[in-house]
């Protein structure tokens, strides 16, 4: 990960930017494991053209969306 | 992801429109991998007519309706 | 889904009331996918009749009882 | 299921009951998917030997044991 | 499962012996269903040797570990 | 597991730090059921470089980092 902070908060201002942190969480996941840039975007067919794997990448941010809705309180 | 707000907040009426609010979030989960929705339909019959895909689909849809049946405090 | 309403309440009477209606979310999940139910009964046997599909479907129904206990808070 | 109740209540004695019922909350999931006894036994060597089933029951079995646990107020 | 109570308790003094107590609550999901410790052990290379079975079988210990964090009010 | 404490506390000063946390312990659960490190290194091929075990790997990410966070008060 770079040196650079890229989850300064979980506080968002609306909903969907928090689905969109939820979405960036589950990528930083991803790149954890797999730094390799050029590797990750050959996979990229791999998985974005097949059914299962789109629902298991909706899963993961699913699962970091309940984290970030906490965070806010659901924004209620 | 559109311009469109598409998740002005998780507060429902019910809890049946907050079950399809957890559909809808389970599908932009999806769209957020793939945005192309031509390809997404195509797909559509490896995982609707797999029982193992239905079940999965429904696994991401519990989670996000834990999600929004607490930011409704469960509409008690 | 149908016009009528199917979910109006996640309260019930007792755990066990609770659990079945956590089976029945989890249903409802997998038929929002794949609303034909025709279709549901012809695949009934690829996962009626294995054993990690049916470990697979118990754990949506587990997510699903989750959300419904905490609903009912514990039925304590 | 069969008309007696199985599921009284969330609450037990010790931690330790909590977890036996959450192994009983797995298997009423499986069965609620396939009832036929019979069938089950017939598929338990699929499972019970196979490691990757034998780790998809412990999930189960661990997501009913928060909730079970969670009606318990942890045992404090 | 013996007659030896083996979950007297789910406090820990810290969170590493917490974890630890989620190791261990993972593994008797697994004996709870396979309760042969002979069997068990000739399974052990089918998941060790395995990348994806290692990372399900961390995936449980994560989920137990939820339970055990929350009943130790996160050792704060 | 080695005699030195490698989980004092789940307190982070920041998110960022609280999801290098999250990593650590999805290893962590890793390491518990295979402790060569060797072994772990010749299987790293098998999922950093496919996609769906990345997801997976992302997965228990994002279950221990609800754990960090909510142990952090999500760094409210």
């Amino acid at each position: 990960m770079s040196d650079q902070p890229w989850l300064p908060t979980l506080i968002t201002s609306t909903p969907q930017e928090g689905y969109e942190l939820a979405i960036k969480l589950s990528r930083m996941g991803v790149k954890s494991t797999q730094p390799n840039v050029e590797l990750l975007k050959k996979m990229r067919p791999d998985y974005a053209e097949n059914a299962d794997s789109l629902t298991k990448a909706s899963q993961v941010i699913a699962i970091n969306f309940q984290t970030v809705a906490a965070a806010n309180n659901y924004w209620r």
